[in-house]
């Protein structure tokens, strides 16, 4: 614990451990998160993790200490030793699978743990039980950047069955993947009739600005609402006051920290969602309805993600072609051009690919727009190569779907038709203006 | 031509060949470029480019015809036969290498083809030649998807050489790969006193809302500022009324159609340009200075980009290892992490690759934000295995440097140590709030 001085300098400036500050002292200037001092230090130091991981202890004689913003969302129920739920309140369910959002800050090492169980994170936001009652279901603990087609599979039977008994089903995973995750139970779950929302954590549960309080409140407050579908839920802005529900189709992480890292692609939100249960709609979403939820997971596991860039030689599609693969989306420049001319054109390499069944698909590398393989010589060179283009669809989006559609048929040719079909909104229609880096 | 009754709507409406317009008929509407009427179509018929590249042929009659939101910027002197400069100008160089801005559409097959010499992009903004003198320079003529580190040195090259005798370089190619090569330049480019702008143009010359004339002219105002460094200037936004002009090492195209497609990257601008003249400043830049350029342009071309995505097998890192590349950089999800569990495990091929003396670094996935990798155990996992992380730089341009860097040394600790060194601005000291999705 810090000396008794140091606890009075937080307090008077309501810095707490887990909070962001900025430490100024002879003319120099740390911001970072603020630790607790661990037993072996001297307790007249104040530690902040800074963000490039290092942790900094500064004697606090002298120090200007400030809080940065970072506004908690806090949960207004106490925290209890366990939780109750009301028979009558409508049924949901939780699937817990590792990641932040169930995790805590080993403060020993800086690193983070889990929790002992899924539970202990609804112990933190106990009012939902004023509105709901809730399953926990913990079929894996994997964190993101892990997980496989397998996990995607595993999860969407998960999903399918519990939606048998709930209003709506929330999966919680670690965010690196989770809109790979999205994508795939969107095009694996048919016959969706109820919400299905993927959400997560930046910051973990013991945190104060911890998001994982307000995704968890917003995406239940989505679940039993007039929705259905597969989205993304996390938090909307900076000011930790309401949440967006985004397309599983159409959703990416565009930042490695910020709590409102997810933002929809070449869409708009389907909602914005504030914790006290308002919802207001961005766009017509699909209503809920009778539909049972079946899930629908053969994925073929030999698809890839190529990458265009000046330099990168063919022989990486040679490589998955004599790997088997059956599938790869290559990751185009501009409106979908790769390297054409010259020692490192692509052109042969696609061309023998197509020749041997390998299907492949162009998404732009750019991340917003979509493409157009008729404007530029080099384009329809690629499609007539045997390039398929794929219009707006995110290339996350664009991998999974072909995993998927190549799970279902040995056909190129019917491959093509299912790619070029909107499954679960994957490709849309318009081009608005305001979707550009929203 | 069109009919008479076709080019009166037309009119009417103030449309022209190249305007964006919706055409409305029988409760149906399609949006797209107006095309012209060629020789042996329907004179009635209204021809449209749709955003699919297909050409829509619909009948006038009850058409409701709109133009949409595509302002062009009309430069205001008048195109003429040849074009004179004043000696007492200052001068400035034009490189020009193809791409879009340097090409105009062939309305037969829809396609773009090059103009029939780079001064032909110069006579249509005349007024340049009210306040410098421009001296063209064309070395090579290549689609950006097709430029490789080859084209890097001799651009680096002929920009040098071309420093000594103008106040400023503008360097015009194809916006696909744009921003690897103003990092290219950033790095290659040693000493440099004195401005050096890459540009191109989102659509041809020929059509009213071409960006390349706006982009040319505010590039030639930047050309001749008191600023110095390598950057991109481009639209800043779709009103085309100014241009941003964004530090060469932390740019990237975000769309693969809008006129303003390029955004800084965990940066902001360093400047708003306006054709006028205006130079807003946005950041400190460095100033002009009497520094002489030398191009400075060894490359290690054995360098490869590797993005991470769930199912990605570790075998694409033994690829590059067997086929004796120095440098890989790895795409990696959230702050830092690559799969680390199960049999798709990258860590075994990153240690098998460390010991092998190629240099693994991790850029950030997620395109904004800054990587830790001492959050997570997953992180600190890839950091033990031999991953050098790179904070907060962009992909592109980690690959750009990459390369650059081993062109330089044989030593990994010596690499290392260079990938650390702030060259150009690639590493930003802090994380500004609204850098994200600029």
């Amino acid at each position: 614990m810090y000396s008794e001085k140091v606890r009075k300098l937080l307090k008077e400036k309501s810095i707490e451990v887990g909070d962001r500050a900025i430490v100024e002292k002879n003319g120099r200037s740390y911001e970072g998160t603020l630790m607790p001092r661990i037993k072996s230090g001297d307790t007249n130091c104040i530690v902040l993790k800074l963000d490039n991981g290092y942790n900094l202890g500064v004697e606090y004689k002298g120090v200007k200490l400030t809080k940065t913003k970072d506004l908690p969302f806090t949960p207004e129920g106490k925290e209890t030793g366990k939780l109750t739920f009301d028979k009558k309140k409508p049924q949901i369910c939780v699937v817990t699978t590792g990641g932040t959002i169930t995790s805590k800050v080993d403060y020993k090492t800086g690193g983070v743990t889990s929790l002992s169980s899924p539970e202990e994170l609804l112990l933190k936001v106990p009012q939902l039980a004023d509105f709901v009652k809730i399953r926990v279901v913990n079929p894996f603990n994997t964190m993101s950047e892990s997980l496989t087609h397998e996990d995607w599979q595993k999860l969407a039977k998960v999903v399918a069955s519990e939606l048998k008994r709930s209003e709506g089903v929330i999966v919680t995973q670690g965010t690196d993947t989770l809109h790979y995750t999205a994508a795939a139970l969107s095009f694996m779950l048919k016959d969706l009739g109820k919400p299905v929302i993927v959400t997560g954590a930046q910051r973990s549960t013991d945190r104060g600005s911890s998001d994982g309080f307000m995704n968890l409140i917003c995406s239940t407050k989505i679940a039993v609402s007039d929705m259905s579908g597969v989205g993304v839920c996390m938090h909307g802005s900076m000011d930790d006051d309401h949440c967006i529900f985004i397309r599983g189709t159409k959703v990416r992480k565009m930042h490695t920290s910020r709590r409102d890292s997810f933002r929809p692609i070449n869409d708009l939100p389907l909602a914005k969602v504030w914790p006290d249960g308002k919802i207001e709609k961005m766009q017509e979403v699909p209503k809920r309805s009778k539909l049972i939820a079946k899930a629908d997971t053969p994925f073929e596991s030999k698809v890839a993600i190529i990458k265009s860039y000046p330099g990168c030689m063919p022989g990486i599609i040679d490589y998955y072609v004599k790997k088997g693969y059956r599938g790869i989306i290559l990751g185009a420049t501009g409106l979908g051009q790769v390297p054409t001319y010259g020692k490192n054109s692509w052109i042969k390499s696609i061309e023998n690919a197509t020749k041997k069944g390998v299907l492949l698909c162009a998404a732009a590398e750019t991340i917003y727009g979509r493409l157009n393989a008729n404007v530029y010589t080099e384009g329809r060179m690629c499609r007539d190569a045997g390039v398929f283009y794929l219009d707006d669809m995110p290339i996350e989006t664009a991998y999974v779907k072909l995993g998927w559609v190549l799970g279902r048929t040995k056909s190129v040719e019917k491959a093509k038709e299912m790619m070029a079909t909107n499954y679960a909104g994957e490709m849309g229609k318009r081009s608005l203006s305001e979707t550009f880096l929203y």
